[in-house]
């Protein structure tokens, strides 16, 4: 029994035509889909052998070779394939189909006739299928293409992909369950996976087994350390670290957000879509108690989690390093899986607000404009010579290369960049909500209104909403977000004073609705200066900005070197100007009359030091990097 | 021939009476030596099983069973030997003397008839002794162990230990050298030993072959990558890291301190020795621009050395982490060394400020102040809960561990108390060098003077000498530091204003001397605000604390949770109280009205946060963690 109180609406009933996101659509379409294409394809000199079609080509008997790659290969091109899904959806791309259909056509032929589907272990190592659940993803690299399938589904109405995956999926639900053999996935994934097909077909069996996945995890005895011992050999390393994998309690004891943060996520955001569908409570309860762990104990102010790069993971409360930070792109957009499936459970603006939060920084900053670099970890302080060589910060890179060996980032940016329409909007049977203010137009079916939107959002606070119901005189209720950082805003309709009731975080407009009704928001959308819990000891004395959803940083590129002698004085006045750096038109920058801390010569001295006056320059973060390489911070002396 | 402007006094002419140490000198003797002794002798309930004493017993033939421990294990004996002849010069203690003994005897019996000396390789590997100079430390361990035989024979007199070490120095001079067998030390220290033993025998090979191992160092190709084909087996990995042995670059080339922070700096030591008699020009360039590029770019406030775990190694300029820091007490240690032989090779105040530093802050940090638990490394921030737990913080222990399986620290500062009489002065045939102010008396037979110290430093500044020359009216120059930390004093000679002349950090009083004058300098010992080079990051905004050469922080005991909270005004004054911490008594507290910001409930607020008024204490940072354990932090927000 479903409980979404509200439910996205499909793609193919959204159209995005917005000033910031319609670029980077774009972006992603004309240029990062082609050139993971041409990674897939290893067409790209210089580029690191990806060699993931190929490996389908040679599960498929259409090619001679061996294996390469990392055991869950096959996972770049789903999460290729279905970006490219959404990509058709927002824009049809013959020529796109074709070669993703070509794609489909090889991976059905790798398929086994069983339904199994892993070149890895088709081709490397055909007697130890299942045996390696615990490193070898094999239904990590299955959840992904089921994924890939629903959407391929869904942007073209052609169930090639779907019919593949389903009986890849038979296979998996067939094979694993109470009374069935026993297993969990090492990388969760394929229980949202599950979810969505479930969805899609209706097949009980795919909620069953996602749900089985999350009933047993975290048992004891442990199933991966029974696992180790049973198979005597093993891929990574021959021992559980349970806390890593979430697998140390039972899912609905666990209580604060541990181990590897994508990991971690993606199985929160599985336990939501689950609960979702089964009204059940102790998934719901051990839900809002990680999110709110997450949120308001182990969180960057740019949406970013996981601190170390050791295990990818989470640690401790209010650990939040800014430069030996791991806050990996792909956390951020599991961030937004999550939140998008808590939004369902309950409409609640926080959520929301934690979407546009990762939308607009923790994911975003993944990307170079120019859709041919991405950033793995994403730091909230780099400072040249130090970032990317001292070995606590090897990992973090000062700019972001070119693609990666583990390629999960770049193709994950790109599905959560064309599928945006997916997390605008929500509907029910009693009216609609606007979760986020993407301009374009939104079908709502089930409320039975048409939306149109138009903003210049995130740089400009009024958006303007064009209500349509289908039938005149309508009854319904639209639900626009007041988000919790702005303090000040209007909401018209018709030219004149709304009446609507503010509850959770969203302003809900009840009323006959009449063709061509128009609402408006004006959210007031000043630079606002944000401070830090006290126990995040690396923000002691820092202030943040940020406007609106964005937040700032400073980039020695506008603010010389050192920019730890940088200080922004309480008092002093931020004004805005507005510049088009590559990609982004209208980026609003701000400019603040500061300080600079003249250093003394040696490393300590009694002398006080002095400032001089400098002018501070700070550009949205999910920029930071695209003009010349050098420092950035988030968090700026006060 | 010797280019040493002044040397160090032999320690049989210095006694120690001094209100500070002699309670440490005690407390170790009565303490830290017997109880480093039931720990070598696996006496201690509890403690991780150390086996080295009985591992010379089997290689005696004593004893049956296996050899246990690190293939450096040796070294723990002779560390703590050297330590115990050090014991035996402060006071003598026939009983200890003869456990001494008794262990030499044991020592004697395990060497084998050519001299060689290592029980890990006589009783597990006796095949491939010296095959594996990279890893497995023979040079190292035999380093130790001449070092505590010229301390004992020193101190005793007696040669039994001198004879087995020269026998095994004779060994490793016949076996290395040009046109010898090649080799150098995986961990530096022989050639410290071996320039210890040249002084004290007078045989030039011992000076030749410290020379050796130096001029090997750094040639292309690697010895240690020449090593690790031609041998085929490994003990630990069969990779070099050139940095990290400081093998990178010929000794004379290097210019910036790398690597393992303790092998490079027991090099340097090396170098500075060996150039003092060999009169090197590149050596002493080499040794200055090293110390250079330590003590300005590359050095924490309390002296410590080493920014990263991995490698327990320095990094680059600046990048000096409070929390995930290094600092080995070892490498505190280290610095000592290398001090005083820069010293004897410059009398620049610059390198005794520096010996004082690392004396009453990073090396004194490593012991607990009841002689049983001690520090490897030393953070300058501790925050409960993330200090020892989170990945990057997890060798940053927040409170001194009993022991440890490889214990290099303990006997280590143990020999460093022990012999501080060797550093506190220096002469030569024209006068004396105060170095320290320790109370007490050193007879300095070159000089012709005979000088006793009183004082009650570092808590207070007033330092009294009494000087009597060999023969009235001798003429000489009586050196007393003045150190960099210090903006006003004052010299008298009888009570009347002295004549000196101040150059390189010492102020020289020349004149002849008669019985019973007394030299009076007051230093004023204020507290002072330091402030850190705003490229290092970490203390942007803040402000350290110092009274003379004494580091002070504040302690969670003392100020509450969330040390960061905590301001320190730049206006607020300083007060002091004396207070007795265990040993340590008169110990000068400083106090100073500041401000605890008020946190905001969530991780990130729009609300600006407050003050309200709190009272800081700080207590000098050698303390730390000997009351309440909790959080502690060197620098203080501003």
């Amino acid at each position: 029994m479903s409980v979404k109180v509200q439910q996205a609406l499909p793609l193919r009933n959204v159209t995005i035509n917005d000033g910031f996101w319609t670029k980077l659509q774009n972006l992603v379409i004309d240029v990062v889909i082609p050139f993971q294409n041409e990674i897939l394809e290893d067409r790209v000199p210089g580029a690191e052998k990806s060699h993931a079609i190929q490996n389908f080509r040679i599960a498929a008997g259409d090619a001679e070779g061996e294996f390469h790659g990392m055991v869950f290969q096959d996972s770049d091109v789903a999460k290729w394939l279905e970006a490219v899904a959404y990509a058709l959806s927002v824009r049809p791309d013959p020529e796109l189909e074709k070669k993703a259909d070509e794609v489909i056509d090889i991976i059905g032929r790798a398929q086994q006739p069983d339904g199994y589907l892993n070149t890895y272990f088709i081709v490397k190592e055909p007697d130890r299928k299942w045996q390696n659940l615990h490193e070898c993803h094999e239904l990590y690299c299955a959840g992904h293409m089921i994924e890939a399938a629903v959407a391929y589904y869904e942007a073209t109405g052609k169930d090639n992909l779907l019919n593949i995956m389903r009986k890849n999926a038979d296979l998996i639900c067939q094979r694993f369950g109470h009374g069935k053999t026993q297993g969990i996935p090492g990388h969760q994934e394929i229980e949202m996976a599950l979810m969505r097909l479930y969805h899609t077909t209706g097949e009980e069996s795919y909620k069953q087994t996602a749900q089985y996945f999350l009933d047993e995890r975290g048992k004891t005895p442990s199933y991966f350390a029974e696992e180790i011992k049973r198979r005597g050999w093993h891929h990574w390393g021959n021992k559980e670290h349970p806390e890593y994998g979430q697998n140390h309690l039972p899912v609905r004891e666990q209580t604060q957000a541990v181990g590897h943060a994508v990991r971690a996520v993606y199985m929160y955001a599985g336990m939501a879509a689950v609960a979702a569908e089964t009204n059940d409570a102790g998934l719901i309860k051990a839900c809002n108690t990680l999110w709110d762990n997450i949120v308001n104990k182990r969180m960057y102010i740019t949406g970013g989690i996981g601190s170390t790069v050791h295990g990818e993971a989470f640690t401790v409360d209010y650990d939040l390093p800014n430069d030996t930070i791991y806050a990996e792109t792909c956390a951020s957009i599991a961030m937004v899986f999550f939140a998008r499936y808590m939004l369902e459970l309950e409409p609640k603006g926080a959520y929301a607000d934690n979407m546009e939060l990762q939308l607009y920084n923790g994911a975003l900053s993944g990307m170079q404009l120019d859709g041919k670099r991405f950033f793995y970890v994403n730091p909230l302080e780099v400072v040249p010579g130090i970032a990317g060589v001292v070995p606590d910060q090897r990992h973090v890179k000062p700019t972001r290369p070119e693609w990666f060996f583990c390629a999960c980032c770049p193709p994950n940016v790109s599905r959560l960049i064309t599928s945006l329409g997916q997390y605008a909007w929500g509907e029910n049977d009693k009216g609609v909500y606007s979760h986020l203010y993407l301009g374009g137009s939104a079908n709502c079916e089930t409320a039975g209104m048409h939306i149109t939107c138009e903003s210049n959002y995130p740089w400009c606070g009024d958006i303007s909403y064009t209500i349509n119901p289908k039938t005149a005189g309508l009854e319904r209720f639209f639900a626009t977000r007041i988000p919790a950082w702005c303090s000040k805003w209007a909401l018209t309709i018709n030219g004149n004073p709304a009446q609507y009731e503010l509850k959770d975080g969203y302003a809900y407009i009840s009323r006959k609705w009449e063709a061509g009704d128009i609402v408006v928001l004006s959210l007031s959308i000043e630079p606002k200066r944000i401070y830090a819990n006290t126990r995040i000891r690396a923000n002691a004395g820092c202030v943040a900005l940020m406007r609106g959803p964005v937040v700032y940083c400073i980039e020695e590129t506008d603010n010389g070197h050192d920019l730890s002698a940088l200080r922004l004085p309480r008092e002093s006045a931020i004004t805005t100007t507005q510049k088009d750096i590559d990609a982004i038109s209208g980026v609003v920058v701000l400019e603040a009359e500061g300080a600079r801390v003249e250093s003394c010569e040696n490393l300590y001295s009694q002398a006080p030091p002095q400032c001089k006056p400098a002018t501070l320059r700070a550009v949205p973060y999910f920029l930071w990097g695209n003009r010349e390489s050098g420092g950035m911070r988030v968090w700026i002396r006060e």
